[in-house]
């Protein structure tokens, strides 16, 4: 009897410990998981961002405004060259409906390097554009910085996005 | 005596409850920690960031090339406008003492809104840069997009710094 109540002692010491290290795998759990959040794996990030760019380069050949729009997030900024900034999805339509007066149009766009940390992503890429055909066809080439903003549901969209050419000015 | 035993048996189970509870404080507050690591203050940031800009103003002032630079961390892009990008502090170095070729110059910076996670921060901004001087004298105006790298003493350092002028091209 004395050595069942001392067993009966012991056992909620053996709970104390045992719940301890439970919490404190679960404890290690959550900032690993903070830390996956916060450290994005980067060919992850690029993988998905190039998988973006790859239907926004279909909606631009297409002309098809609406699907190119729903890339951006509903505070998106852009900044043109040789136009004021774009704040907000409604500027943003009224820039790109612009755009798409006379139709769609190439853009091809090859991501350099991408990084970011949380929601936040942004990525360094340069683009071209051929205009015109035949003899008279000229490529344009320059270059891009775009902040991707991930959603609740765990889509990335276009937050900011600034380009300019690389060709020297006349 | 009987009673005292129960206390005994008691107290360990009191022990379980405080040990959770105390680990899931720290549990807590670890989450937390990760969050507010990530979850940047805005208000902190905007002035960090400003108080950089206020550096870079002066140093592109006095045309200090070594003091403007070092706002750059080591692996830093620029992209330029009519010129191809220019990857890592080497070739930053190279296009700025081009520009600083013949002394310092006025760039006003103006920031418009920061945001981020974790170690990086973006912020979208206007610059204005007064040009010749008195009847001659014309204000080029235009947006920037840089991305800011926190270090690990806590320094926000220039990563990726883009920027176009707003006027229509000729």
């Amino acid at each position: 009897m004395r050595s069942l109540a001392r067993i009966c002692a012991l056992l909620p010491g053996l709970l104390v410990a045992v719940t301890a290290c439970s919490e404190r795998s679960q404890q290690e759990t959550a900032a690993e998981q903070m830390e996956r959040a916060m450290d994005l794996d980067p060919a992850q990030l690029r993988e998905a961002i190039e998988a973006v760019n790859a239907q926004a380069m279909e909606a631009l050949r297409a002309g098809d405004a609406a699907s190119y729009l729903a890339l951006y997030t509903d505070d998106a900024t852009i900044l043109p060259p040789g136009a004021a900034m774009a704040q907000g999805l409604d500027a943003v339509r009224e820039y790109w409906l612009a755009s798409f007066a006379e139709g769609g149009f190439t853009l091809n766009l090859n991501t350099v390097s991408v990084d970011g940390a949380g929601q936040f992503a942004y990525e360094i890429g340069t683009w071209s554009m051929p205009i015109g055909e035949g003899e008279s066809s000229v490529v344009e080439q320059g270059k891009y910085l775009a902040v991707w903003k991930r959603g609740a549901d765990g889509t990335w969209k276009l937050h900011a996005d600034i380009w300019n050419t690389s060709a020297p000015a006349m």
